[in-house]
């Protein structure tokens, strides 16, 4: 059982990728649990202000230390967190490794940050780990906290049907996956390699990893370089 | 403008997404359009089916080449992509360079896989790119297709209401963002840099390029080689 806290101020944007696939259905079993909390009702003032603009100048607001801090406080209640992590372009690059690591935890909280970014004061005292999912910017962070919830929602065990499946993916070995080829096996003249209908096993393994590295050493040789 | 066709089998899955923020006041202004189509429709038999046992054996299913060839197909009725695009974790990895390539197209199809994967002669004889949101792996395509989506459509001009804003995002002169701080300056004992409140805006930005500089150094030093 994982349990995510997540603090938004456009809850409604993770409304559907949360109610479909794998998600769900770890959810409708207990053994995913997704909590979106709204931070506007926090914000300041009549207006519920959450963000203020930049110290210094410049373009961009910035949101606010004390509504994200009474919102991680009220969350924080009677439960204690792995993780309180913020989603952010500058963060640790996110990769499969992490994505694993993060899938034993038992409650993490997920900070999305908006506008030209979080109060440094709160990433400096109170966020954990920082976490970015690639080297590109998105309008917020609930995309990607989507993302880190479903990398690691699929890791958990059960939530996938075949438990094998997640150890066949990509990255889990330090390798891309290799090709694969379903019915018919002619289609347009397009045609499947032979050996997959051998009906060798040792064989398609064989060539199945011939491919892995192959395709590894074509697309991302830097792969090939890891070494723990 | 830009349009994208999105396929997927869990269409459900993408409606919020695109409701919120950036992405919402980029589609009501008229300058981004989406359409997600649903595969289902094109699927086989009474079941419609999609997906297939792989070839060779083992865990996963498979996309089938016929029902994804019938909706490219039918997509492509009167219409020419810059690129039919594959989200899979094999492929190229996104960066804020192939967002700011992409937000140049007049039309991108983007096809979210599933399963195991796509039958690998749709990837070889159809699709012109393949890219991948970063090294892991989701329970599907649709969040990689949503963050696509996001980071490229922040970039068509007239989508984010201050212009400047985008161009002092992380990864756009290769240097992570500065910190940022706003009111108040005493938060609990926190307080910020006394530079900020100078009032001496060419020291402020030297202060910010340093820190740019430092915080790239510390957490991202592999962007500091790119010299393109």
């Amino acid at each position: 059982m994982i349990h995510f806290d997540i603090i938004s101020i456009q809850p409604g944007l993770l409304e559907s990728p949360f109610q479909h696939s794998i998600l769900k259905r770890g959810i409708d079993k207990g053994l995913i649990s997704i909590h979106v909390e709204d931070l506007r009702p926090y914000g300041l003032g009549k207006h519920k202000q959450v963000d203020d603009y930049q110290y210094g100048g410049g373009a961009g607001m910035v949101m606010m230390c004390e509504p994200m801090m009474n919102c991680i406080e009220k969350l924080q209640t009677g439960k204690k967190y792995d993780e309180i992590i913020f989603l952010t372009p500058d963060g640790a690059r996110m990769d499969q490794k992490m994505a694993n690591k993060l899938s034993l935890s038992g409650n993490l909280l997920l900070i999305c940050g908006h506008y030209k970014g979080l109060d440094e004061r709160i990433r400096e005292n109170v966020v954990t780990l920082e976490i970015s999912i690639g080297d590109y910017v998105l309008s917020g962070g609930e995309l990607a906290a989507a993302v880190l919830v479903d990398s690691i929602g699929r890791l958990i065990p059960g939530v996938l049907n075949d438990e094998t499946s997640a150890l066949t993916d990509s990255f889990q070995d330090d390798l891309l996956a290799p090709p694969v080829y379903t019915r018919p096996s002619n289609f347009r003249g397009w045609t499947i390699p032979d050996i997959l209908l051998s009906g060798d096993d040792s064989k398609i393994d064989n060539w199945r990893y011939e491919q892995q590295l192959q395709r590894t050493k074509e697309r991302r040789p830097d792969l090939l370089e890891n070494e723990d």
